[in-house]
């Protein structure tokens, strides 16, 4: 099994040369302070805490997995220690305002040192991970008293949180959830249901755990528009910051999973658990939306480290394993074969990783600087056009970072052939824990509702426009460069052609509602492949200003270009095929009679 | 957990409607005793026995997996009864010669009979499935005392068999092995060495195991020009026809793999063991190969088990979970919400599951009645040109069936949402015990050379030619039929613009040899799609006349256009990605330092 190396050098690339995050944070007040130093020593701290200390539980975190008895929840070995240490090292509290115990840190650096995790070690990466969100609403829709209670041990990672929405008989549709709230004499409620899928609803790594639930209070109206949201600690927060008594909350099972199997998923019973509101009553699905954009930039996230650790390990075996000559000539004579990097097969398989990993690090990146600035700018207008950006990108790169992160995992898997398959050598392992990222926090098929649907198709195409006119100002402040033609050509079709299609579904989506469902994942599909596009025209720019100004390693930025250059000759042309099955219509897949499907 | 229901209706649709089979045997002396009823009772007959003894297996053979101790080996509970029961009910001899204790029925209906069982139970077909290569090795090669020897007790099941070939450095190269084999005076020789991926190397269901094993003489050439072939029996063949003294091979252990945990993957250790020459010396490579493209073949019938297995599992789902109203209204008004086979994303899935899995199983059977006919009909021409049709078609099946069937696993998980990912519903095994069908048995990439490399350009298209021939002669024939054009008229320009392309890939690869390297994956994925479309444009054309006969079941008929017009218009079009892809040329595959992958 191949070890977790942080792409530090990659990392910097995005953050300084095309991000240029000093002066991004120097345009947001709360941030002003934060230097490129500052930033890159949080990192670089990261990066040895990801390398040293998750990297090597990944494995033992998978075959242990987690052991759940009578209630109790107990994590993989190591799991607890890598905890301390990280609250130790500060990054628990990151991004968490200081007034309530934080470091204050803009939340794109959280986003970066959640890769790191993520990579090394993505089911460790849970625990923390889970609490953002917890946190996130507390920190939104919280009193002022709930804010002092429950803050300061949870951004210091003391308490650790989760969000109980799904039951089962409710996931993508949390209108049909049952969970009850009942008023009490003493302005708190009485929670009562079964809540399913629930990460890090009950572990050993922390004295408390906060958990956010979507529960209807008695005379709530039916559906999405009756849901409330309650903070149901599992121990009430004590007079002196510590843990009170122990509330009728309790876990009453973990599910046995494909991966990610040393996070605890666990289905929680609340036997009229003591529960307070937050934000307003049969309000709880739009607080929520508030925090759901983040939480789905951090689960795109994910999409970065599955492709990033398959490239790392495919890598590596490439480099090492022989077999066969190239058909051009022996390229290692000396050997008894060559390597397989030398076959234009595997190399196609690496760079399709290289360009997932890399090209989706520069998006979630680059969106986490939407969401500093959608938090944090000084004025409102700026806040707005980031969040519209924001609201636009990321149901694309939750889904299509997530699929692509799956097809990368598969190319590690076969880059390996036989010993793939096998579980010591934890390629298969990256398929197992990938998997879920295209189901949670809203499955593939959801996001693209929401992007065709709500985002694109809501907004009259608005939010689409903010995004292509970014795209056309790219090609055009770029069409006379003869080195960027090969990119910038293609490029202006596809951002035309996005809007084309876009126009064409909502015309055909005013005769039947069913035509935004019969094209929205290919949608998205496209989508995804037209924005990578542009990341990576954006990349090979900078790659060619740098090379142009001598600046740094002529090697790296050449091969930024050349990636760059693969990700439009050889992947690229998958955009087309989308739009073509678009155009295939909604016929013929409503047409067969349900009983039809099979005799 | 859904259960297995052996889709009969589709099977005897395939058989009798599509391929004739009656007829088909017919034409061949050995097989012309085999009437449609005979063909059917055996079919019913492992449909009981698949759905009733291995589907219930499935779930407890992944949970409990192989144990080894101390150089044994022993299956799943249930394993060995099911394997019993197999043996007593003639499916093991089913294909085997009747001098040798076998039924002698064709080649073609193990096929169909090994669908069932490996849809059912994947892992637990590995045993008789891996026998069948042993026994078609020393059919084909051994000399007519081995054929006595191991033919009568291996062809009743008795005794297994394996092919031992891969070692732990020499996998889709195996010209690289080193296991050796030292001539002794008795006319035998002692084999020793290691090999890996061994399944059914060692278990607990017969009393024999013989394997075959690839070794070299002591002055064999390098490479593939100097492997020969060996009978190396776990125990000696005893005078009674029983077994004798036990043989120096041994199970060192078993692989812990991603899926099918219930086959047994050996590590075999060959300390000096007995083995008995087979076919000429140096020769061993070709020899395999007279049984290579069967075997594919029984892989190529792994995605059609994994498309299937999906399919089913997500379409009882989709039937039953609810969540969320259709865009275009209630469809269950009275249920809280419409069942989600109502929505389209849903629907697409299931239907492109379909497509694979009833487009797949026309294609393997078909290319089965080749092997009937290759190894059976009564004069060399037939054999010849079906032979020559199977070498073309194998490598597609092979690769492209079990890509396709790995995609329909993953669909199933989807239309699961969060559920797909837990064990107890059974759809994230369908998706880990698949992944090792595009690795086995030669990797995709491996298929890939096979048939751009080997078949297409080595014999200057003739192979190809041979099938695009049948294709045009088709779409010439439905020409005139209007109902038939919406697949005639894509097919047809598909068909032309492959050979277009292979003449294009053959031109530069005169230049440069790596043109085939970096074209061949894409170029075997859009052969496949070509492949499936003519498929479905047969299977079109034989639902539009039983229509127009008005026999049978007129919605099974329907439901075969309207899967076919799906393929066409929401499937196909990928098709033509693949092509500007390899347009995308080699040169953004190799230009990049091996250095610059990683910085």
């Amino acid at each position: 099994m191949t070890s977790y190396s942080a792409p530090l050098r990659d990392i910097r690339f995005v953050l300084h040369d095309m991000l240029d995050i000093e002066s991004h944070y120097a345009s947001i007040p709360a941030f002003a302070e934060v230097s490129a130093d500052v930033a890159d020593s949080v990192i670089e701290a990261a990066a040895r805490f990801a390398e040293n200390d998750l990297a090597p539980l990944n494995r033992i975190g998978d075959e242990e997995g987690c052991q759940f008895n009578d209630g109790v929840v107990t994590t993989p070995p190591g799991f607890k220690d890598a905890y301390a240490k990280f609250l130790e090292l500060g990054f628990g509290a990151l991004s968490a305002p200081v007034e309530y115990g934080g470091q204050g840190l803009p939340p794109s650096l959280g986003i970066v040192v959640g890769e790191m995790n993520g990579t090394a070690n993505w089911s460790w990466g849970m625990y923390p991970g889970l609490s953002n969100g917890a946190i996130e609403t507390i920190k939104a829709h919280g009193t002022e008293a709930q804010k002092q209670a429950y803050l300061p041990p949870m951004t210091t990672g003391r308490w650790t949180g989760t969000m109980c929405l799904t039951e089962a008989h409710a996931g993508s549709d949390l209108g049909l959830i049952r969970t009850k709230a009942e008023p009490r004499p003493d302005g708190a409620y009485a929670i009562t249901g079964s809540k399913v899928f629930i990460s890090a609803g009950e572990h050993d790594l922390a004295e408390n755990i906060v958990h956010i639930v979507l529960a209807r209070l008695p005379d709530a109206p039916k559906g999405t528009k009756g849901i409330s949201l309650f903070v149901v600690p599992k121990y009430l927060a004590g007079a002196d910051g510590g843990v009170g008594e122990r509330n009728a909350v309790h876990c009453v099972g973990i599910e046995h999973k494909m991966g990610i199997r040393a996070s605890a998923t666990c289905s929680m019973n609340f036997e009229g658990a003591t529960g307070y509101l937050i934000g307003p009553p049969n309000r709880g699905l739009q607080s929520m939306f508030t925090f759901m954009n983040a939480a789905r930039v951090g689960t795109a996230v994910q999409g970065v480290c599955t492709a990033e650790g398959a490239f790392q390990g495919a890598l590596h075996y490439a480099r090492d394993r022989l077999a066969m000559r190239s058909l051009s000539g022996p390229k290692a004579p000396e050997e008894e074969a060559d390597p397989i990097i030398v076959h234009p097969a595997v190399r196609s398989m690496l760079l399709t990783q290289k360009a997932f990993a890399e090209g989706g690090r520069v998006l979630v990146y680059w969106l986490a600087t939407q969401i500093d600035i959608a938090e944090a700018a000084g004025t409102p207008d700026v806040r707005k056009q980031a969040d519209d950006l924001m609201s636009l990108l990321t149901p694309i790169a939750k889904a299509f970072l997530t699929e692509m992160g799956c097809e990368a995992a598969k190319h590690g898997v076969q880059i390996y052939g036989g010993h793939g398959f096998i579980r010591e050598w934890g390629m298969e392992q990256v398929v197992r824990d990938a998997r879920i990222s295209t189901l949670y926090e809203g499955t593939t098929e959801i996001q693209a509702l929401d992007l065709l649907g709500r985002k694109v198709l809501q907004s009259q195409g608005e939010l689409l426009k903010a995004f292509t006119k970014i795209i056309h100002k790219f090609c055009q402040a770029n069409a006379e460069d003869p080195a960027m033609a090969e990119f910038v050509e293609p490029l202006a079709a596809l951002n035309k052609a996005w809007g084309d299609i876009s126009i064409s579904i909502g015309m055909k989506a005013i005769m039947n509602r069913d035509e935004i469902g019969a094209a929205a994942v290919d949608y998205l599909y496209y989508s995804g492949y037209v924005t990578l596009a542009y990341i990576w025209a954006w990349t090979a720019r900078t790659g060619l200003q740098k090379l142009q100004t001598a600046e740094g390693d002529a090697a790296f930025y050449q091969a930024k270009i050349q990636t760059a250059q693969f990700y439009y000759r050889r992947v690229l042309p998958r955009a087309q095929a989308h739009i073509e099955i678009i155009k295939g219509g909604r016929e013929v897949i409503q047409q067969m009679d349900e009983a039809a499907f099979a005799f």
